[in-house]
């Protein structure tokens, strides 16, 4: 727990830095003939899409269930990460038997466009320069992302998702995918997360890419290039970030007031406390499998998201004549996307009439409590699921 | 709004330098008979405190009022602050006819133990050396600022305080005040405070000490010696912990998703949105006028404060025989130090027998309330203040 970002091999940053262009995943490339349009106005091509599959598609094409995932997350839901090696950040929802089960549905995960491990993101190669783009990629959106997608679920050869689930920045994922093709999403579950980022939130992710930008080894964004890495800036964007995902009170109860492996306070800048051993750590260990560049652009696209916007202002307009059905959850304690923005959702889909249900899970572990073992969010998943695929034949 | 930190004029830095040692206040020197006894367990010698004063000692000098300040406050409570061109930090509270009545009281603000405003701190000289401190200045407690405190109402020829005033870590020192001197505060006040910091508090801390020491141009807190300024590392932590003094939904209110001086996205990392904007603006501007290696001590003394640690571990006991009567506010959107901080110190007076009133102000506007133009905290500031000088026969 006590290493310091300097001390960090530079291995786990070339294994990290390898995923960019030749990730441990299927990929898909898209050439000149298939551009992606951009929101910014652009079109990027050629592009490539990694992603994870698990369970098998069925015959009738009707079992596919899309995971989208959150800000620093990957297409590694349910298997060992390449990278760091451990279990994948969904495992305990994905998996044989489990909520979202891969006994009974085809499960794709693709990593987001601007990501880091496989979709063309800051750190892929520009084929016009070959470099990494750096700051030369367009800056994309959430509705970019899922029009990335859609592109893989056509290559894919699926007409409608079962379901499209996702977390946070994956939940502002499902929200786009239901209102830019909704008769493509029998059902949509968007947890923990809201129709637009708040004033708060942008500042916090402001916060991280100011810490990010103020680094000298970012270089302008071309450390790749230049053979440098940001890793302070990053490591403290993340310390700040990892803060708000957690609540108050499990904060509490995780570390308290207690001290570090010693018995006293040290009269120093020491980290005397757990909480600032933890957090040091957890900055450290950030670095080690995500590229600065990718923070800045995912961080970017969660800020401009505000899909009420592309609707002339008005929420339900995104939903209008909607099919699909929907199932929100929002946990007490997360105060990054506390229940209110859930219940703006929950709102607006009823003004348009669509089919949904809302849970507010009680619990204390806040914003991450849809990556942990919670018992309640595994209950719902998996009957808003059966349901879905017993109202569409699934076995 | 658009300044950048590097264009930041180098004057602004000379200025603040400058009342590290010679401030534009009255000054009291403790020379080596008079050395500071610090907790860390060694003394420092010796030292200065720099104060301003407002209203009339009167005869029986029993009127006097000690506002503490907070994090980055200073003694400049009431007057223009010598470096910001601006008043002073509570010109709403303190003055004529104000809650705070300056033709009442005779009131007193020094600069804390570690600050930059002319009490020593590592900006400070090392008489032992000729170069500013740094860190070698030893760490410093609450409980240090309070004894060193103590040392200029000594100085002042002031046996007892009428009131000790004081929001946040000022509210810290409030209740170390009443703890460490009973016989020597008539009333306390501490207002938006608690008896020890949270994990969440300190981990925030860390976040911003972690964003100062990673700046290259910290160089180990030799900075001021070597010729440079971690200007960008203490503007992102000035960021983050911003972000922490308001509510989301003073942050809603103020800024919601404005846009900053332009019709759309810009589709890059500048400043889009105006709480990014202001976020900048407040980060530059701290710069301008508050030493990074103060921020390290003073974050520091709060992460340490644990008032019932020292009493061991029951709060009560740091207030038993109290004849001090205390009222404690806490605003209902503060989240820094919500109203169960202020609870749990009204419960251990109430353990303790002590006279105490307690107000929770229904605000919007966060830990920042107890700055702003807040009536129901002047009314019962008024109110509390005018019953000490009633019942100690201040006219």
């Amino acid at each position: 727990m006590s290493i310091s970002v300097s001390e960090l091999p530079d291995s786990a940053i070339t294994l990290a830095r390898a995923e960019a262009d030749h990730p441990h995943s299927a990929i898909v490339t898209f050439g000149p003939d298939r551009p992606l349009k951009l929101d910014a106005g652009t079109e990027l091509s050629p592009f490539q899409i990694a992603y994870q599959t698990y369970g098998t598609l069925n015959a009738a094409r009707s079992n596919a269930v899309l995971l989208c995932h959150a800000l620093t997350g990957d297409q590694h839901a349910a298997n060992i990460n390449p990278v760091t090696g451990k279990p994948g950040w969904w495992e305990t929802m994905v998996g044989p038997g489990k909520p979202i089960d891969t006994e009974r549905f085809f499960i794709i995960a693709s990593n987001v466009l601007g990501g880091c491990m496989g979709t063309t993101g800051p750190s892929s190669l520009n084929p016009a320069t070959g470099q990494p783009y750096g700051l030369d990629l367009p800056v994309v959106t959430i509705r970019d992302m899922v029009r990335a997608q859609s592109m893989l679920i056509d290559h894919l050869g699926i007409e409608r998702l079962l379901a499209v689930v996702g977390g946070s920045m994956g939940g502002m994922q499902v929200l786009q995918w239901a209102a830019s093709y909704p008769e493509r999403v029998f059902a949509a579950m968007p947890i923990a997360t809201g129709a637009r980022h708040s004033a708060q939130n942008i500042a916090y992710h402001e916060v991280g890419r100011q810490a990010i930008m103020a680094d000298p080894d970012w270089r302008g964004g071309r450390y790749l290039a230049e053979g440098t890495s940001p890793r302070r800036g990053l490591s403290v964007a993340r310390m700040a970030a990892h803060i708000t995902y957690m609540s108050d009170s499990s904060l509490h109860r995780k570390f308290g007031r207690r001290l570090q492996d010693r018995d006293g306070h040290t009269f120093s800048f020491d980290a005397d406390f757990q909480v600032e051993s933890y957090l040091r750590y957890q900055g450290e260990a950030f670095v080690g499998r995500f590229d600065a560049n990718s923070y800045l652009y995912v961080t970017r696209a969660m800020d401009y998201f505000d899909l009420a916007a592309d609707y002339g202002g008005v929420l339900a307009n995104a939903f209008k004549g909607t099919k699909t059905r929907f199932c929100l959850v929002s946990f007490t304690s997360d105060w990054l996307f506390p229940t209110a923005d859930s219940r703006a959702v929950v709102h607006a889909l009823n003004a348009a009439g669509a089919p949904v249900s809302f849970a507010e899970v009680e619990t204390d572990k806040g914003h991450d409590a849809f990556l942990l073992e919670e018992p309640e969010l595994f209950a719902i998943t998996r009957g808003f699921l059966d349901s879905a695929a017993r109202a569409t034949g699934v076995a």
